[in-house]
């Protein structure tokens, strides 16, 4: 292990861990350097046997310990340690879990290899990275096979999305999608049933399509289902409402509008997954 | 209406804002002021329409149109008119949605009134508002009619807790338990069906217990299930794991350990509610 104490806020060599809350900053920094971070020893460690390359962590002295077997299978790798006042002078916000590291990014799947699977997730213009991570760790969790994201859905491997998805965007293959306007004719012609999550008046039961996708699999198809889901608030573009084959509701009972796009996400995964489908 | 222009942020008539971040100051301040705080439009709006008694308003002026017709329903109540940087140097954050209502608390149902309802979501110590104010939203969009919170459970009138609910804590009504120790016998004895959800070696899989609640009413009578959600990270005590008729798992794919307790939620509310259960 590469032990190196470090004293100053302004040390070059914690450059990749400055202002961690700052999204603008993230982004460009984060895309320049091609580097993310992983926050919290199960997340690191998860990163890392998913053969993620570190380039250096970050860590308070107490978790060292707790540390101590990763950090000997990367030993050309600078270990920071640094008192806890420090870290959240550079971060910007109190590191609970005592731990970063910084990855080198890569892109690890196409689109077309994500179209291998058969149930995806195809996250539209989800910009919430809390979302984002949710969404991930459900549809891997729930037996989905793969996420698509539309060129302005959040970035999975932003802090935030790689801390709340608990390592599951590690796992999950997923793919930027680089044509929005095609995306749903893509998908249907790639043979999958689009299904748009959305509380239209004209949109169906989600146990409808569940019942169609059940059929499927009763007769021997294999049963692909493409989810759509759109952005917070305002939901899906009425292109994609309009382009997909089903558009899907989940009812809603005592006034309440609509569910959060996660919860939403994590409802539709379970019902058109591998447990809600089994004939 | 009572325009205040406020220009100083230690100006005594803000104290109901102070600090918002700051969890423990809050609790403290709200529970002793008698106090809970509403954030944005919509929000605000449900509050009042619940009927919950407005203390005051803090917005930037450029939110007073859009609030005109709400605050001139409570002529009486102070709006303190501040610009931005004041509210964010009052608040401790950047106030997105620039309005800001300080209401009266207010017990409004107690357990037994909750248990009147036939499908309860129980949370033992989900200690997290966001998640929190997220079960409520999705309980009550999912058919669910009431929430009972363990003793440690966190505050649903918490700014977090309410904003993330979108004002569902305001119709799904909730009580807070005293016994943590007699909670899940004395469901029993309400007549619940008591559900642990819990990722346990023994444990049955959900859509048993979907089947289960089926035939009940199928067989003509009243299905009444409280569904039992644990602490995020170590979910369930064994006390209530132990206590409860039936132990039920959401199956898990790709080696992914668990949902987020919100998504567990959701798929369970939905799975168990009226879209789920339905003959």
């Amino acid at each position: 292990m590469a032990l190196i104490p470090v004293a100053e806020a302004t040390d070059e060599r914690l450059a990749d861990y400055v202002r961690l809350r700052d999204v603008s900053l993230r982004r460009s920094l984060e895309t320049e350097q091609g580097l993310f971070i992983a926050e919290g020893e199960k997340v690191i460690r998860r990163a890392l046997e998913a053969g993620y390359r570190p380039r250096s962590f970050l860590l308070a002295e107490r978790w060292l310990a707790g540390l101590a077997d990763l950090l000997e299978q990367h030993p050309g790798v600078p270990v920071y340690v640094v008192d806890e006042t420090l870290a959240e002078w550079v971060t910007g916000f109190h590191v609970h879990r005592g731990a970063l590291a910084s990855l080198h990014r890569e892109t690890r799947h196409g689109v077309t290899e994500v179209l291998a699977g058969d149930r995806l997730v195809v996250c539209e213009d989800v910009v919430d990275h809390t979302n984002v991570g949710a969404i991930l760790r459900s549809a891997a969790g729930l037996g989905f096979d793969g996420c698509l994201l539309a060129p302005r859905a959040a970035d999975p491997l932003y802090r935030r999305s790689v801390k709340v998805s608990m390592g599951a965007v590690f796992s999950l293959p997923w793919a930027r999608l680089e044509d929005w306007e095609d995306a749903v004719p893509m998908l249907g012609r790639a043979g999958f049933l689009t299904v748009a999550l959305a509380l239209t008046e004209d949109a169906v039961d989600l146990s409808e399509v569940v019942a169609r996708v059940r059929a499927e699999a009763v007769s021997g198809r294999r049963p692909r289902v493409a989810l759509l889901l759109g952005t917070e608030g305002a939901g899906l573009s009425a292109r994609w409402v309009e382009q997909a084959e089903v558009v899907a509701r989940i009812p809603m009972a005592r006034g309440i509008d609509s569910l959060n796009v996660a919860a939403a996400a994590a409802v539709a995964c379970y019902a058109l997954g591998p447990a809600g489908t089994a004939s």
